[in-house]
């Protein structure tokens, strides 16, 4: 028998867990999230792990995520900022599953200067891998950036996580977009059209009239002939646009930004911050979230 | 028999048709809204008058709003801004129904100075309706507030309506709270925590960080013992203070603002304008509908 690892990531939506033998990534297993399944958390991981059960006892099992909240498995601290990655890894809950120790990972609270606390779990997996992957970002002030549903705007200070908030973009852009009255139902993914409306969103953002640019989505249908296509990139744009300005006013770094996640999303951020003239480069999300939990092989 | 007037403002939501008599109103009847009844629209608006119809025919029908939509029943233009009342009633569509004179009054369209164009329809009669009622707000540049699910923010010079902007704060509130993972679903009615949370959402739109001040409606209850009513009303004061950030920077008036509508609302925005040291006044929506209408008398 081989010796193995597991370490994952176990999100709302989502379980993904890696096998770990010998410093590389030899397989990976999905299962359901953490709230689909309630009170039966453990047997959905036992479901999910089986297969490699069959070969023995893992080394170690590793998991960040909504898997250590209240409504989780077992539930983790938030470990206070300013935090760095060891104050983060000791706040870990552990103990023993089926013979295996088991570590669920802490999540991360802040109190902004403008006194709002601010909570994540899961994240912070990414961001301090990503200073673990890249040693220039652990010095100096850098701003890391997961955009999403609720994107993390994160400032680093010498690899400690000072501060950061939360802007729900994305969830907003969702409701927008398939719940409202201003969103159009009727788009054809032109792209070109998409990207016009976008660039316009920017700009819209860039005077600082987010509610108020709203309602343009439509009147610019109306009475300027924009497209339906026009229509979701000029939202995607405005909240995009408005998170930046928001979120750079409250976070300031000495440089530019550092984007984690996929690709196309985050290359819309790119193109957002290159829009207020800030310079950006991106990271992996996964390779991020593995380096994070202590994995620094190749990715498979 | 004695001759009559109906005058009626039918919006997508609502049909509301009053009888005058010997300039009096005598009677008001209520019917299904524009958006409800499709192409049946003249059958719905003969259902609702048919009581009236059979003393006779009335000496004219005047109907505002979405009736004159390009869904409507009979589709009218929009008025240009700059426009004045006059302008605006020769812009009317007029025709007989029924051996009636018939007018279904026009919307306005604007362009703003930072070239987004804005509509609206039936605002505009409570809007010319409160110039009426009150001479003194059609002198100089007045700025009139109608809030709601899509409040309606006129800068008006001289009884001339310069330009508008539509900000869809209500319905941005509707779906935070009725749709979002950041609405409580547990609120209980408490109005003094909701009232401690309005305050606290205004005091952060102040800071011009509504995106990112949005989560804090979750993360105040997590982290800092917050109640489901304050977070609601947190919501409310951070839209509507953001709103009135806004609105204020696009179009600059002389002095204060007259808030048309209902008095909680109108109540809600008066606090908020307060907070941002502008006095407001408020009058009442149908009064300025009417008056809009043409109908000078006592309210019934």
């Amino acid at each position: 028998m081989v010796g193995y690892a597991v370490i994952g990531d176990w999100g709302t939506s989502n379980l993904r867990l890696f096998r770990i033998e010998d410093g590389q990534i030899v397989a990976r297993r999905d299962g359901p999230g953490i709230g689909a399944v309630g009170q039966a958390a453990e047997a959905a991981l036992a479901d999910t792990v089986a297969p490699w059960l069959a070969d023995g006892v893992p080394q170690s099992i590793t998991l960040c995520g909504m898997v250590g909240a209240r409504d989780g498995w077992v539930e983790a601290p938030y470990a206070d900022c300013p935090a760095d990655a060891d104050a983060w890894r000791a706040a870990a809950v552990r103990f023993d599953w089926r013979g295996a120790p088991t570590a669920i990972m802490a999540g991360l609270a802040c109190t902004g200067t403008d006194g709002i606390p601010d909570v994540m779990r899961g994240e912070e997996a990414q961001i301090f891998g990503a200073c673990a992957l890249d040693p220039a970002l652990a010095q100096g002030r850098r701003l890391i950036v997961l955009p999403g549903t609720h994107s993390k705007w994160a400032l680093v200070e010498d690899g400690r996580v000072l501060a950061f908030r939360t802007v729900p973009t994305g969830e907003m852009f969702a409701l927008l977009r398939e719940r409202s009255t201003l969103g159009p139902k009727d788009a054809v993914g032109d792209a070109v059209e998409e990207a016009a409306g976008f660039a316009e969103g920017l700009a819209r953002a860039g005077d600082g009239a987010v509610l108020a640019g709203l309602f343009a989505a439509r009147a610019m249908r109306l009475r300027a002939g924009r497209s339906a296509d026009w229509a979701l990139g000029y939202l995607s744009g405005l909240l995009i646009g408005g998170e930046i300005m928001e979120a750079r006013a409250l976070l300031q770094a000495d440089d530019g930004v550092t984007l984690i996640g996929d690709a196309r999303l985050a290359d819309r951020y790119a193109r957002a911050l290159a829009a207020q003239g800030v310079v950006s480069r991106r990271l992996d999300g996964d390779a991020c979230a593995l380096a994070g939990l202590g994995y620094v092989g190749e990715m498979a």
